[in-house]
């Protein structure tokens, strides 16, 4: 189907455009009263992913709602460890925990390379999700890059410090690789699923990049990510490693189209560092805490210091829970009303 | 009185020293049983911190047990909010907790600018550790940078997002500042303090330097260091921001001596950025965990990247308590042995 709005696509591609798309991480959540209820139906986290019915349903709300770019598929990073034997449960506050966590190279027969279609649920959703948006905008299909998925696994849950993870990479670096290569494995044969059922474009979150020195950097997570940018050849592929602003360079070299920057990373250098690819990002979530002429005034500026060319405007990380839904409407019309000059 | 191993200080003023001078943060900790018996004697954090004769002897135990050539008071940055009005818990796992924390303007009037003598039990274990540790090694004094500080007041506890200090940057700018400058008057105060009762050097601990954009750094965070920096004139003085890779630049225009770096920032880019300045780092704290060999390449590694002049080794964050003696005894021989040629 012919999409209406291709506009984000086409800046994916590196494409002029006639004004900057906008679309935010974590759009498709607890901000909007109408996503609460669907979650306070759904009774559980889990249920809300698993039930394409419903996944389609918060994924298309930000879309009709806030009037975004682009939908992003409603899902968790996470189903890839499960859909590789490793159950996870989502505990309220706390976050995701592991009852089972892998520790020694014993713990891999619990795993296996997983197959698409073990998330099929998802691959619905996508589908689903595709059909009700009738080609309104494009729909991001995404996944975590192997290393945030790796250390998830090791630690069994969140930390401060993944030390428990950094430590496998020093002790175990073979160990290491092993389980990295199965992580990879999966989400490549997840995210071709992803593309088949629709997906146009997937992005890669590696959510705890920033805790690794730039040469584990290289080494255990970079090497992984750039397999999955090569073995995805059909749709553009975005990559957002968070708090990696020492791998900026390096993002040059590898296969995607789109790199993530969060709101540490300063826009020119940014530029400077990653000259090939088009930019994505980074208002400080936080700053949606503003007034509305707060927002306005710092979105205008970081429209204005990435420019006219190559940048998809959203936020440096996820929408924070207790944002209002009026100020994020005015980050997304504000960068949908402004025209560059000159 | 004289000292008898003056390496450190000297580095740190910037002279040419005959070997690379090592010390660790979180030193004195977990780390050693002999902390822990201590530790288990005093029956809680705060009594040990509270205790002059205790915390005197675990500031000495690296010392005599490693052979670090510095001593840093044992102590918690969070004394100075309760100087300052606002008392904290520490609980055991969760960290340090603060009952009340600041919200408003009104909740100001909980608080006041503290003198040194309101800390009368950190300047009398800096004595009391002076007298004992008779010239062996200098002692380094220490306090949390005041953004750092004011994240724990505002947050009253740890936060991953911060998103509670953050917000109050933005929507209540004046009345951060406000606090700010409390916070850095107090830290002012205690320093010299610390300085009058025998600390040979100060470090500003910027725990949370990293969660800043750029600009707000510059504004919130830099800005009252450098008062800090500025007033403390009879020793010298070292900054660690850890994750403010993007403030490198900017800490060559601030009065302090040495610049400590975490093990994301790139050596030979941060002597460019830095160029003015001794650098202290910045060894993975995880890269302990490796085999003995493992560390002592590691090790050796970071002190070819920095080169012979104008460097303290360390690690890139606190020791974490895991970390067995004697790869910590390794990461200080290999420093204390290494030559560096040509």
């Amino acid at each position: 189907m012919q999409l209406k709005n291709d506009l984000f696509l086409r800046a994916a591609r590196g494409e002029k455009v006639e004004r900057t798309p906008v679309w935010l991480m974590r759009q498709a959540g607890r901000i909007l009263p109408e996503y609460r209820q669907v979650r306070a139906a759904a009774g559980d986290f889990k249920t809300l992913v698993k039930t394409p019915e419903l996944a389609t349903e918060v994924t298309i709300q930000p879309v009709d709602i806030l009037g975004v770019d682009a939908a992003i598929i409603f899902s968790d990073i996470l189903v890839i460890p499960e859909a590789m034997g490793l159950n996870y449960e989502m505990e309220e506050r706390r976050g995701p925990v592991f009852p089972k966590r892998i520790a020694t190279r014993e713990d891999l027969k619990m795993l296996h390379v997983s197959e698409a279609e073990e998330l099929q649920y998802v691959l619905d959703a996508i589908a689903m999700t595709k059909k009700h948006l009738s080609g309104k905008v494009p729909l991001i299909g995404f996944a975590g890059a192997p290393w945030t998925i790796f250390s998830y696994m090791i630690e069994g849950k969140g930390s401060k410090t993944f030390s428990d993870a950094k430590k496998m990479l020093y002790t175990q670096p073979e160990f290491s690789h092993q389980l990295l290569q199965m992580i990879t494995d999966s989400t490549i044969n997840y995210l071709k699923g992803q593309v088949k059922s629709g997906a146009d474009l997937v992005q890669i979150f590696d959510s705890w990049a920033g805790i690794l020195s730039p040469q584990q950097y290289a080494e255990f997570s970079l090497k992984y990510i750039s397999q999955i940018c090569d073995a995805i050849r059909d749709v553009p592929k975005t990559v957002f490693a968070k708090g990696a602003f020492f791998a900026r360079e390096a993002m040059n070299s590898i296969s995607c189209n789109v790199v993530g920057l969060d709101w540490n990373m300063d826009i020119s250098e940014s530029r400077r560092l990653v000259p090939g690819k088009v930019l994505q990002g980074n208002l400080d979530p936080c700053a949606l805490y503003g007034s509305l002429a707060d927002v306005k005034r710092e979105t205008v500026n970081m429209l204005k210091a990435f420019g006219p060319d190559k940048h998809i405007a959203n936020l440096g990380h996820g929408l924070y829970p207790d944002t209002e839904v009026d100020k994020v409407k005015c980050f997304i019309d504000t960068v949908k009303e402004y025209r560059h000059h000159g």
